[in-house]
């Protein structure tokens, strides 16, 4: 069955390319021939075989191997679904993880990913609200970087007709982190100040979009020079060089004051200087520890570094500055309805126009490394994606800086992947 | 001059008596007669005399004395306007600052007394928003609590011809605090649960009065048993007696997740379990450390309790529990558009009757020492008013748990405060 599907989803990865454009007509009409292979399902229990990207030790880049895996549709258990994962979101959790440094990723072997898209090609019997062809987003604490996905039912989200699965599998993660930020902690109004760091990546962007629903605020965004065009036609009203400016005193410049919200990423010193930066009545968000991440592998000096510059307060010294802090991990929020309803909101502002989420890049599965390195390098502008379909012999890596091409169809192409991949035993479900 | 307002003045403390009626129609009527007055300010600069509240010293009740000072008009400085003062706000800070706990009020001997109101009598030549007969709501960092005070035209604030020199004295600490945690810090909205402690106080009722402008707000007050019926139908949903329960026990009876915002103005463990019972995206705001006070005088233990159950929190706790903690200190906001703003949404909710202060009780500035232990032994709900009119010696002290009594007038009574008074030189102004 899955095997049906193979060349239908080997045409995709050249569509899905060129991410800022609408999404082709083809990536639609994918959709009912995905669906129409679930009667396929009934024939006897074939085990359903595929790829999945799975950590197998803490470290470098070379510690996430490509793996083939197998698993049988009858496992799905009551409440839950079977996702033929499209695009998959890369974070900056995985890069922590990948080091030994994200608690929720459970020790490896595992395999990785918390966001995804795809189309759903089975459901456990109880499940009535989602059905075989729905095109949904996915999410899971990990486990997504597969070509299938069991996933919770109320853990998949549809999609409009208009959003790409690149642009699905790039949206719940960065946008929901901004969302119940700015409007669930802060109370972002019109009129307010926002301090948005690494302004170009994932996070940024979606943040960017978000204060732009709201009239008249003025977003400060810190992304290395070559990246200002872009975040600046994006909406940032001040971008600003962190590399070779200091931002604090760029910001007082502007705004003597200071500003109203700072969402930190980054943790450690910068944490510090937000919060020296905040207005009365201000908050400052930390939703990351990005400075713990230096090199490849863990840097303890880094972490050292990081956590000893960690901002501790006490309660006197908030009373004083009438200054709010607030810490905010998407990954601990375990409150279904609030998944659901920001996810509604999202759809919304999207099928409005408001926000779509810019895609950086899309790698193959045996391009993960590239992928990563790409973030770690502070490289992308928006969305890093993973593609589960095998990559084609002639393809080169592509991000948004090159022309995508299209060199056809070769199913030979999964030879790049056999030094990696194992076939491991039966069944990989969490 | 002020001499010709005595009677007048003298009649105003029976009527104040009964703080939760409607301002009597005596009150309307005092207005005209007090601006009447300035006319009489052109003639040759006779100094005004006028008692007031001086700290001597850090330490018991007695380092607060009834003194009698003298300025003149011509003192005024631009931007200033002169205000007879017709009743002044008691806050715990004064409770604080009395034991020189209160780090905005400068070293004895010092006029106490942040808030009143009352009518203006004086402008500085450069003010042409403000004008003599203006019944007013004014503010300064100290030195409200005098029969006359000279305060900046723009720390003064017009209040409606239905709202009561009381409860305009009672208005503008207590409901900007309230009013700027719920909507300026936290983000009160539909549907939220927020703790009020000390609900029956002057921020709790002003906080349980503002939660009801928000549909479906759950409010859980702290309280002792005594004061139940009263802050339930003043909108509590749910009433808890401190003394005898363990609120976070009771709390989550009722709401296994906990809840919202926490308004926290006791500091010490409070905060602590304050935080504990936040549900994600919750936020605390610790406005004040009433658990510094117990005795009378500075109790070293309660402070260095206070202060060693003190929360300290890092960022990663914040994270990984998704919390906000945030200090909120009126004291330190400086943003004069900010007070403005606030003030005029609260005369709004005034005249729609959504927020009606509520008068614990009034006290001469000859019985400040049972005003303050009110306060200090919780007995209150509401705001104590502090009235600069001199008591007659008929009348007895009253709060709104007794039967206002009008007795007469009688001039003598001034004769009570002469055991503390002491005239002092010349124009006391900061």
């Amino acid at each position: 069955m899955s095997g049906e599907e193979g060349p239908a989803q080997q045409q995709e990865p050249e569509q899905v390319k060129k991410p800022d454009e609408p999404p082709p007509a083809e990536a639609a009409e994918a959709k009912p021939e995905s669906s129409s292979s679930s009667p396929a399902a009934a024939e006897e229990e074939q085990p359903i075989s595929y790829r999945a990207l799975v950590l197998t030790g803490y470290g470098g880049y070379d510690k996430i191997k490509l793996q083939v895996k197998s698993m049988k549709k009858s496992q799905l258990k009551a409440g839950e679904v079977l996702v033929r994962v499209k695009a998959c979101g890369l974070n900056f959790a995985e890069l922590l993880g990948r080091q030994g440094l994200y608690d929720l990723l459970p020790a490896p072997p595992v395999t990785m990913g918390m966001e995804g898209s795809g189309v759903i090609e089975a459901v456990a019997e109880d499940v009535t609200d989602r059905k075989v062809g729905d095109r949904v987003i996915a999410m899971k604490r990990h486990g997504m970087w597969q070509e299938v996905a069991v996933v919770p039912a109320n853990r998949t989200f549809p999609i409009p007709e208009a959003m790409s699965f690149e642009e699905a599998a790039a949206l719940p993660i960065n946008y929901m982190t901004a969302y119940m930020m700015l409007f669930e902690m802060a109370n972002l109004r019109p009129g307010k100040s926002v301090l948005i760091h690494m302004a170009a990546g994932g996070v940024g962007i979606a943040a960017t979009q978000l204060c732009q629903t709201v009239q008249d605020v003025t977003i400060f965004g810190t992304a290395s020079a070559s990246k200002h065009e872009t975040i600046s036609q994006g909406g940032v009203t001040h971008p600003i060089d962190y590399r070779t400016k200091d931002y604090v005193t760029e910001i007082r410049k502007i705004n003597p004051k200071g500003v109203d919200i700072v969402l930190d990423p980054l943790g450690g010193a910068d944490t510090q200087k937000g919060f020296g930066l905040l207005k009365p009545l201000g908050m400052l968000i930390v939703f990351g520890t990005a400075n713990c991440v230096t090199g490849q592998k863990k840097n303890l000096l880094a972490m050292a570094k990081t956590w000893y510059n960690q901002l501790t307060l006490n309660t006197l010294k908030l009373m004083q500055t009438n200054k709010a802090i607030a810490g905010f991990h998407l990954g601990y929020i375990t409150d279904e309805e609030l998944f659901e309803r920001t996810l509604v909101k999202l759809m919304e502002l999207y099928q409005q126009g408001k926000i779509k989420p810019r895609i950086d890049s899309c790698y193959h599965f045996e391009e993960v490394t590239e992928a990563m390195k790409r973030m770690h390098d502070r490289q992308n502008i928006g969305k890093v994606i993973l593609i589960p379909e095998p990559k084609k012999s002639e393809e080169k890596p592509q991000s948004n800086t090159e022309e995508a091409e299209n060199v056809g169809e070769n199913e030979a192409a999964v030879s790049d992947q056999k030094e990696e991949a194992a076939v491991e035993v039966e069944a990989e479900k969490d």
